[in-house]
């Protein structure tokens, strides 16, 4: 930590007063929390494409309205409108029961009647690639591999490949459809949804994700070293493009207004469940943190506070990646930009992506969360997946880091609902980005 | 707790010493939850009525003969086909979001497209039964009541009563079809089922469990002021009457082998999840505790042991009510019993419902339970759903009491699955039941 003497090199002690004042304004505040009760009811599953997400993008133009923003306005952006129709799984020999199951998104069907067929089972998607493809051809691939949990999500990263890529690999094979074992940490009879990538050259084959404990049964079926036969049907719809929108907030800068710190989250969700953790939190955390700052100041801060609520993340960033082709020529003018989508367990540390003039500012932000738990990380931020778009192009970036011990319990599952939300929690995140977003927009300098 | 003076009054030390060693081997066998493993996954789901449950009777005859019980044999039973056909739930305004929903057992149908109205909430069963008919014609019910968390298992009788009476109070008042908050603990989106008993005399309606966060949910929606309108589609089938089975395996006793110990459980399970704790565990673990007395002694007890497994407990107690027909004439010959169907969780206390010159036994079997952490209850042990049958005929009966206070996250569920059992539980479980049944079967006195 640093002296007080640098600190206030970097930041005046007015500001930094205000700063631990909306910070404890914010413990107290119930806005967030109304905010995701209010989506998680009122609007629900919000599947990027789908009628839903646009009327997400309703709910939150008329909330962003309605708490006194500046400015509100969207920003179209073109997406797949692709539907879940039915998903059924059953192991057919050497024994019977179903199986639950949930397609993946962007999964073509299975035949009418379903696929039948031998599982071929691999530990990995690594062990699929050294396959040869007499070993798959004609199969359902079961990749058994199971996610770790850990606080930051590390155990994430090398699992999702299966998800993201198992069906090109498989389907280059011969195989009929693919089946994964959820990629989540929980072990609850809700299978983990998520996007897959289907190779354009390949032939592609429908895909879903087991529950947890569904892919501990096919793996005890398949120790008893007999076939196991199993029946997969899987029906989705692809209806073409449809124009979704990033929607965005913005309280303006007084005397800035042309500079803009970024605070992103995305508005659509998963079809299972009501998208409390996933992206909720985020969305109501960041419009709840920039209209705190507005309502408890006389003034305006220096800089512009942007709240960009990003389309269809769910389906490959395409609003963020959108957002970022709108404003290649004005990243300039993005000052600094962060990203809440790790749901809503508590903020637990403050890393940072930011040139070296502004690291004392970075520490006094951390300093003032500090009263929240929150500890100086020295890893460099990403920005998230949304804001990480532009930090690809030069904006700087801080993570709030959030403890995901139990993100993945839920994550894209149909047991992402409300009650899943410590409004405790949620109340100590609100305070770190409010002295994130207060700070950025009032400190003078420059962070790049 | 007695001392060791009166003890030896009640059982020789020779006994005491042998059923220590058995309680100790006990600890260390893997034989419950292998058998338990082998039911969940090669049979699986087994409701009272279907082929299932005909697959998991042939699984126990053919495991009885496996360990070699002297005796197996079945007794008929006959029971209603009921089948869960398909069953969906949505709100349709003033927003629209979907609804998990399980049906209850023996809920007919609503018409082909569902139903379609108003909900009319009532926070209790107690509530709608206050109502004026006005207030529920041509709407939906909606009971929101909470089951409360106790070890014992004690919030499940108050609120119970609203899944088995809930549709027939309801359809007597015009109601088109009955919602209830699932009768379970957790907050997963897994609705719990359960049987429902319909007034012959009153009109019946369709009725269905919603899950915990979905009845919070819906309280959500009402909180707002306005009507909420549903539609639900529920679908089953009743296919008329089948003959299935009670199960019994037999250690015979050696001196009196006429005298039975009964151990009981209950071999059907609910359709949703493979019925590892309700009630799998019942059936390993009494399998077990009979068939480690066998292995380990060189000469049989003086007792019989007998293996009851129920049929059909799921729909109304149907096996245990025709055990207890078909053997009203032998009762007095039922020296005592007890069942397990409570889960998985650790035994923690022991009653009984014995003559008083039993009871130094009873305090006997407590004491070398005592290393397992069981401590003695002076409650009056009931026997048990299906045991307490027989207990109504003058059988004495010890409860084995468990540690409930997960049961009823899982209870009736689809995650009641093999990996929500804890081995070491298990075999707590094990050491406790060998305890009692080669105490009661060796011990030459009478319980009654
Ligand atoms: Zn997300
Ligand atoms: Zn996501
Ligand atoms: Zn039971
Ligand atoms: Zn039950």
């Amino acid at each position: 930590a640093l002296s007080l003497a640098v600190q206030s090199a970097a930041m005046d002690s007015a500001t930094l007063d205000k700063a631990a004042q909306l910070r404890d304004q914010a413990l107290t505040s119930d806005q967030a929390y109304k905010l995701l009760e209010s989506l998680t009811t009122e609007v629900g599953p919000r599947l990027a494409g789908s009628d839903k997400e646009l009327e997400a993008i309703e709910w939150a133009k008329t909330k962003f309205r309605e708490m006194g923003f500046d400015k509100v306005w969207t920003e179209p952006v073109k997406v797949k409108q692709w539907q879940r129709l039915s998903e059924s799984a059953a192991v057919i020999a050497p024994f019977t029961q179903p199986l639950q199951i949930s397609t993946l998104g962007h999964s073509v069907s299975t035949p009418p009647g379903g696929a039948t067929g031998e599982i071929a089972h691999f530990a990995t998607l690594e062990a699929l690639e050294k396959a040869s493809p007499g070993e798959v051809k004609d199969k359902i691939v079961f990749i058994s591999n199971r996610m770790h949990r850990h606080k930051t999500g590390s155990g994430y990263g090398p699992a999702v490949r299966a998800r993201g890529e198992g069906a090109s690999i498989a389907g280059a094979m011969g195989a009929k459809a693919l089946l994964i074992r959820s990629i989540g940490t929980d072990s609850h009879r809700l299978p983990h949804t998520g996007v897959l990538r289907y190779d354009e050259d390949k032939p592609k084959i429908a895909a879903a994700a087991l529950s947890n404990p569904d892919a501990d049964l096919l793996e005890r079926m398949l120790e008893r070293g007999n076939p196991v036969s199993l029946t997969v049907n899987i029906q989705t719809r692809d209806k073409g493009e449809v124009e979704v929108a990033n929607v965005i907030g913005e309280i303006q800068g007084r005397t800035k207004p042309d500079e803009v710190v970024l605070l992103g989250a995305h508005l659509d969700s998963w079809d299972l469940g009501t998208g409390a953790v996933d992206d909720g939190a985020g969305v109501a955390l960041t419009m709840a943190a920039a209209n705190l700052i507005q309502d408890s100041l006389k003034q305006r801060p220096y800089r512009t506070i942007r709240v960009v609520l990003f389309a269809a993340e769910e389906v490959g960033l395409v609003g963020a990646k959108a957002y970022a082709a709108a404003h290649q020529d004005d990243m300039d003018k993005h000052i600094i930009g962060a990203e809440s989508d790790f749901g809503a367990g508590p903020v637990w540390a403050l890393s940072a992506k930011v040139g070296a003039q502004a690291l004392p500012v970075i520490d006094s932000m951390a300093q003032l969360m500090g009263a929240l738990g929150v500890v100086r990380s020295d890893s460099i931020a990403s920005g998230g997946p949304d804001v990480g778009q532009m930090v690809k192009l030069g904006m700087p970036a801080v993570d709030l880091m959030q403890d995901g011990t139990d993100y993945f319990d839920l994550h894209h599952t149909a047991d992402d609902t409300l009650d899943k939300v410590d409004p405790k929690a949620l109340q100590q995140n609100l305070a770190a980005w409010t002295v994130f977003a207060y700070l950025a927009a009032q400190w003078p300098g420059s962070f790049r």
